[in-house]
């Protein structure tokens, strides 16, 4: 994500920086990860999508470090994990060793609302960055329509008798796209004349939080893929059978309409480090990492796949080591954590940060005592990783107002925790700047405790089990309350033959707890899970922890409001 | 549109050949079109976009004679215009001519509906067909988004107060998906929290009856694009002053999304002859012709460009004469109006055929007085090409089970009207089945006549006037029944200052009439006008003569419910 430290100013630079680079042609790029150029598809100007074949035509290669990027609980600031990996990517190169990065591709609705685009920032980018933030090579859009295609198979099967059973009134399967409008999040369609209907409550989420967009993500082959869409849960009968996409008659052309997008797209950085570019599934409510087949290519091209997991460890890292990894069989050698000073600052609760305002002046004195009182959370991420038998690494995201007094106190903490820690000053120098943290991470992976992989539970574990396991000691809560609701779905999904999927709770990511007003590591709480949903194609059940918003709204003043071409025709204002 | 009279199996054999066709690199194409390697950009397999400076880059080059394909009053059987451009370039260049040709982006709503695609058929087609018919290179998935795009900041702007006095009520501006979905035609949006809204009722229009996509067709730059994007009118104020994109603030990122979607795509048919295949507005309520800027392109590309205009000469060619062409300034050189033994017969009104249904044993059976007594739609189809100074090409789209007789007969028309006249069978025979016809036009745009092309009446004619010379001269109305609305809106647009605008009548493609049970060519009926809106966008007013759909809905059993892959990972069931 862009850096929300940058000012309007260095926005507006990181632009100019994409626009300035110099593009090497795909077919290099390529060509120096050892990808055939006949399973290469250039797609427009700097980008190309890489054949699924790839990934059995590189199974002989020697296998990567597999490095996961992470962070401390996000705070309104930004932390720049997106920046971090091509800051880290781009560094391991000029430090004589190959990588290659998998980032997410981002959603354009909050990229023309108010955060930005994820095509990194300063030094650190992926280009070119008005590809990479609108549309790409089209894959969102892919998904929005094979979700929406789905939704209309649903209500045409209910408008022509509901042949098997479904209950108007027990769909779930809402509709999709990739906007911020908060006008479609709760909807009645079907309105006019019988034959505009049938008549329903329903609504839109962004296509982020699609389940399609889930599925594309964990998915491993085309025929997987075909699998897992005829495997998605509509609704339910009367009887609460659950009625599937098969039985919908819609798998087969979801599949077809996913054909180009289960290929993941390849981009490069400004340094012209291979970047993998692919799925976006939203955070808060599925995985929050790029796609399973990117990763499963990516692991062939190099010494380094550096990967990006959503959030912070508890959310994104948690999801990647036992969702992802469960899935595609890979092994991570290395998590870096990132950080930055006025992040854990702002962790010590001492001070306010408010998105869009300005920041309180105490968190620009010099204060090591408040990054002190802020480092629960980042020992809390670290254990998380450990947890799994990965070796973590503290990146300190270093800015150039930050106070040399602070950053010790980081590098103080790591070391009390026994971590390597590097700074790295990759926004403002690019892979220069990340050379100090290259050099840990290749340190890392060489441990033998990079060898001890483990998931946190097994399949056969019981749902309710599993949610008990990740809240105690992921979450560091006392506890599990389940609602009545939340109860009874459990008691379906595990009969349904549903128990053996993990588990991806959706809960805020503004707080290792489920109330995201406490920063740092709460203590003496207890997780209540309100209701439990089922996302069977991608595979995964999630119990549902507080509001979660899939449908975001437009601010006062909206990026898309700025976002313009100039006389020359070149785009200006999208960052 | 793929032949509606084929069979199930010709359907599957299509695909089959299509599959087959051996596709020649993207960069020879080009190369034979005369366009520079660095303004092709390749965008996945069979596919390239064309960068708008071509149309600089080519002008010195001599201008291609320009043929436009149109044909008969449809008839649910299909009259193969879509195969007769593909198979007719294919003609011209067996027949050592260099042609171009210019066709529409299917829609995918209705591919995955009932209709099939829009890649021609048998041996005369587009290909790939999957990627011709299924998102290409995401110009359809980028209008939706720019469309929606508007949309969500429209909700935004009356959630937070409405600066522009745009009254909830009165905003025009709905939503639109690429998808067929009767539910989403009429829907109130914006429920649940105060948060959630404004609550208003609205809905979605399949995304090529997006005036944002009527738009894209008829821009001739990226920066006309950009100014014809903000003359939008989203909606109207309490005192009926129109509010437009510009004030919503949307354009500007409207313009960057379709920053791509604006260059041409490029592909070829199976013979490997060049084809541009850019935008696809609705036939019915906007132009039904491809881009303003591929022809601008094609013009310049060989001796020939082929393009086609939506439904018969009096929708499509005569919106191609007065809309496309006023914007162009591309001078039409000659027009191919195809038809077919049956669908003659069955403008005869002695047969009556109905989609979906087996045809009736009279329209199989010799009757050459059949294809006579329908003629007078044929003749009146010549009628409105001649009315524009252009020479008309009568092309016979052959069956192999057409009666010579019948045949014949079609011949004998055209040599009544003293227009040329060819049978062609491309669909079985691909170019070489339209050598007849390639030599009929050849042979048409060396008149003298051909110079003789004239605009049906000028800009500054009266909004009222420009309607009624359209239903007398172009429908053989006796005249125009505005009802008090249409003559307020009328009055309005011309206050406004959009009375310069072209028409474009919104009215069946069934019938030269606006009653589509009414076939041949009806007399003594006057134009009933229900309301007239406002494409300030595209540059047209449309007065709305009937129902019009414009959100398609799914049949019993939709098209998508066949469409899968095999275990080979191959497409089947799309046509």
């Amino acid at each position: 994500m862009t850096n929300a430290l940058s000012t309007e100013a260095s926005r507006a630079h990181s632009l100019t920086l994409s626009q300035q680079a110099t593009l090497a042609p795909m077919r290099d790029i390529a060509a120096g990860m050892g990808i055939d150029e006949e399973l290469v598809e250039p797609y427009g100007r700097g980008a190309a999508k890489i054949d699924l074949a790839t990934v059995e035509q590189l199974s002989a290669r020697p296998r990567a470090k597999y490095v996961v990027v992470t962070a401390i609980t996000p705070t309104p600031l930004g932390e720049g994990k997106t920046t971090t990996v091509i800051g880290l990517g781009q560094g391991l190169n000029r430090t004589g060793r190959s990588a290659t990065i998998a980032i997410r591709q981002p959603s354009m609705g909050p990229t023309l609302g108010i955060k930005g685009g994820g095509a990194g920032g300063g030094r650190s980018q992926v280009v070119p960055m008005e590809r990479l933030n609108l549309h790409l090579t089209g894959d969102i859009h892919a998904v929005t329509a094979a979700h929406n295609q789905l939704a209309a198979q649903i209500d045409n099967h209910l408008f022509r008798g509901s042949r098997s059973g479904l209950a108007p009134d027990r769909v779930t399967w809402r509709r999709a796209l990739d906007v911020n409008d908060r006008a479609l999040r709760t909807i009645v369609a079907g309105l006019g004349a019988r034959t505009d209907g049938p008549t329903r409550q329903s609504g839109f989420d962004i296509t982020a939080a699609s389940e399609v967009m889930a599925t594309l993500a964990l998915t491993t082959s085309l025929q997987d893929l075909r699998e897992r869409l005829g495997r998605i849960v509509v609704g339910y009968t009367r009887d609460g059978e659950p009625v599937t996409a098969e039985r919908i008659g819609a798998a087969g052309a979801m599949t077809v309409l996913l054909r180009e997008a289960i290929k993941p797209n390849l981009m490069q950085t400004m340094e012209n480090t291979p970047a993998l570019v692919h799925c976006g599934p939203f955070g808060n409510i599925a995985t929050g990492n790029s796609s399973v087949v990117a990763d499963l290519i990516g692991i062939h091209t190099g010494e380094f796949l550096v990967t990006e997991a959503g959030f912070a460890a508890d959310m994104g890292a948690e999801r990647f080591f036992n969702i992802k990894c469960r899935v595609s069989g890979l092994i991570p050698d290395a998590a870096v954590v990132v950080a930055t000073v006025r992040a854990l600052k702002a962790h010590s609760g001492r001070h306010r940060v408010i998105a869009g305002r300005p920041l309180p002046q105490g968190l620009l004195e010099e204060n090591p005592d408040d990054v002190r009182a802020g480092a629960d959370n980042l020992r809390a991420q670290l254990a998380i990783i450990r947890h799994h038998g990965v070796t973590p690494v503290v990146a300190i995201n270093a800015f150039p107002n930050d106070h040399a007094s602070e950053v010790a106190a980081i590098r103080e903490i790591a070391a009390e925790e026994g971590v390597r820690c590097a700074a790295s000053t990759h926004f403002a120098d690019g892979g220069r700047g990340a050379e100090e943290l290259a050099e840990a991470v290749a340190e890392a992976v060489t441990e033998p405790a990079t060898s001890s992989f483990r998931l946190l539970y097994p399949d056969e574990a019981p749902l309710r089990e599993k949610i008990d396991l990740i809240a105690r000691e992921i979450y560091g809560a006392d506890g599990v309350d389940f609602s009545a609701t939340a109860a009874a779905d459990i008691d379906g999904f595990q009969s349904a033959g549903y128990g053996r999927l993990p588990i991806c709770v959706a809960k805020t990511h503004l707080s290792l707890s489920s109330d995201p007003a406490l920063k740092g590591a709460p203590r003496g709480w207890r997780l209540p899970v309100r209701e439990v949903r089922l996302s069977a194609g991608a595979g995964f059940v999630y119990p549902i922890c507080g509001t979660m918003q899939t449908m975001p709204g437009l601010g006062s003043a909206p990026a898309a409001e700025s976002i313009d071409i100039d006389s020359d025709g070149n785009t200006v204002g999208l960052f």
